[in-house]
């Protein structure tokens, strides 16, 4: 469905990055809950920065992995695992309110967020503990996720990828693959006007696909992201297309 | 003040003693946050079993220090303790919560309660945390704490121990000097019975000394807690003392 | 190939069950080296009592994943399995030289030990790290871990489960079916003693099987762990097969 | 007592700084041991990097706190410390070993290295670890820890911080008084040249006062730490003062 407003979201609290300049750029703050970064007096400062900056606030969950960033499939039965988010969730909506600010939604990290795009059992965990806590979830469109989240009446906020490449059924490349990352700034905010005004993306077949898409994410960790997100924002503002969160 | 009634709480959740059998002695419940002890999944059950057994349910925050048990002193700046805290109650509220049950004061653990006994700064930041949730906090009377949370008017559980010998001030003897532990069982109970009825207790140089107490700790994790507890409340019972949350 | 004696191991330093009197009942004791149980202060002591009883001391190695006890299987890259293995080994190394002990073998523990039977990249890097500590590996036989171990010249310690059944190809029956424990102390005592005697075992179909086996684990930590282990010595003592290292 | 070698050290393998650039520039690398900060395999690395360079390797052993980066006193009891201290200094020598190099010193980190300039009993545990390792020890000359060691008969390594003022009684001003830090890096490298080749430092009451110096303290972790260690070598180097390890 093409639109004229999008959200951009961002991983922040992570200890890397330049969180302050991203926070000027996305609507959306993916926070760490420390599972996988972030200590809690460090998720403390980036939602007090979100507050100020007027940025909606998200919670990162993560599997129990700090050693490796989350990024490591962790093979965790459902009621661990759903104890280990609504712990996350809490203790991150705790700090937000501390500062005025609230969690609007939830989005799992590296692994976990892989994991859930297949994992029946793991995503059925995840979507307990959203839906306990009440809020909408962030994911991939076409996942386990999005799909026993929308059986259960959660809200869903559908995600892009502003730098990765799509394969002609909607999925992304495999990092392992040819056309995995599109590097190109140009060419990122060029996909990103395309996708969010035709509701389609170019596959790396050169097929063109449908993408549901309420949110891009623009990652905050990698060199040159803000750069990156600000080249996004021109292009978008060009388009006459609006960033807020819908 | 003399009473009629009478609170007994003791610390749950650390993965040691019998929980399920203190939980049908004790009215308040002192849950680990995963600081000192306790995984998300453990406090879950935990929470689960409490509400099951129509106990209170209380933070018990902690230095971050799981190899430690929280036992021991950490020169914590008091905006990192306040996030600390802020964590770890919003993450036990979740889990309570999300089991029908409800986070309903803070006890800090092990160092953390001995250092805001004195430790007019750490003691502050508890304060806040415990403000901001909006709790009431269990604290020993006569402490920095209790003076910072009544100063900003917080509510108060103030707390008395059935097992520890008192000084002729109304503190606790110290654990290295003689009279500091009472481990005749029935003299603990005589004692407990005896502090409820009169707002005072013997002190080890023989006077009497008042005492505030709203709650009285019985230690869950030592041999012989469980019987411990028993005693106590066939003496409280023997006495006409009724045992609940106050 | 029948035997006259056999070494008995078990799982200690972990927190959990009697370790002293399981030190007098096992000649190898496998030590926890804190990634999945055990502080630094608790696996020196464990350590202290190993060299006190004789025991042997093998480093029990792990996942990270202190909050599942190591029990969950982690997809860790093998350059980082490898350093976490290292780690392990030489934290645990220098405690026990610093009581006048030694590291004898390496076990892997919980999630990894099963992964290694079958992930051959898992087990590549642990035969690495093993082979790079100059140490033996304790294994069960026929596994990945034990091909890739003597590939690359490894001493082996093969494996044999008191009190799990077995299936016609040599394998451990999985604990979701029917047979995967054997309960009776008198049939596990009755099971060690022909395993040692005769190099077969009785399988769940009732044919017998040929297990290669150099040690027998005795669980630590299970209800009845310690009279357990007492009634296989008292077997073993009855059929004149010796307990010792071999 | 003035000399015409002077080793440099650095703090690497925290995960912050310019790694590859400091080895080129200092003698010792001081590597962290995973409680403050680091992962197995980050460390492997950083000691593989060190090998390669030809850089000494030490232990940056720490308190258990990678939350607080081991920067808060921690009333850790001296046989716990003991423990912390031999599996981190046995853990980095494995990974060490693992590719050639080897551990040759250790030095305590932050809030520990801090704590046993006057706490005799953690000064103690610490000088029980090193010698148990049979190592040299980095310490602060004039502190608890160096009196312990020579006591001990141990190998000390007498350290100046390149960046700090002293007082007149030749210990550091403490960071919250004026004159705690010296920033212009013309200064900071004058200094060290003048320290090295006379034995003496200008105090910031503008008295001079006598250091012994074996090694001077290079921050890998401040913004500008590179080009700060660059002055300091070429300014030793225009002195005619070698760098390396004594």
């Amino acid at each position: 469905m093409p639109s004229r407003v999008i959200d951009l979201n961002a991983d922040l609290g992570e200890g890397v990055g330049d969180d302050p300049a991203m926070l000027e750029l996305v609507t959306s703050a993916n926070v760490a809950c420390g599972f996988h970064a972030g200590t809690p007096s460090e998720l403390l400062s980036t939602c007090r920065e979100a507050v100020a900056a007027g940025v909606r606030i998200g919670a990162q969950v993560s599997y129990p992995d700090l050693a490796g960033f989350g990024r490591r499939f962790m093979d965790v039965a459902p009621a661990d695992l759903l104890a280990d988010l609504t712990y996350q969730i809490g203790a991150l909506r705790a700090l937000a309110e501390s500062v005025g600010g609230a969690v609007e939604y939830v989005k799992p990290h590296g692994a976990l967020y892989n994991a859930i795009v297949h994992h029946t059992v793991q995503a059925g965990a995840v979507v307990d503990a959203v839906a306990s806590a009440g809020l909408p979830l962030m994911c991939l469109p076409g996942s386990e996720a999005e799909r026993l989240a929308l059986d259960a009446g959660l809200g869903v906020i559908r995600e892009a990828f502003a730098d990765r490449g799509y394969t002609a059924a909607g999925t992304l490349v495999p990092r392992s693959e040819p056309g995995a990352l599109v590097t190109d700034p140009d060419a990122v905010a060029a996909r990103v006007v395309d996708l969010v005004q035709t509701g389609r993306i170019l596959a790396v077949d050169g097929s063109t696909v449908e993408v549901s898409v309420d949110s891009v994410c623009l990652h905050g960790d990698t060199p040159g992201a803000v750069e990156h997100a600000r080249r996004v924002r021109t292009a978008l503002a060009a388009a006459g297309i609006g960033v807020r969160t819908r």
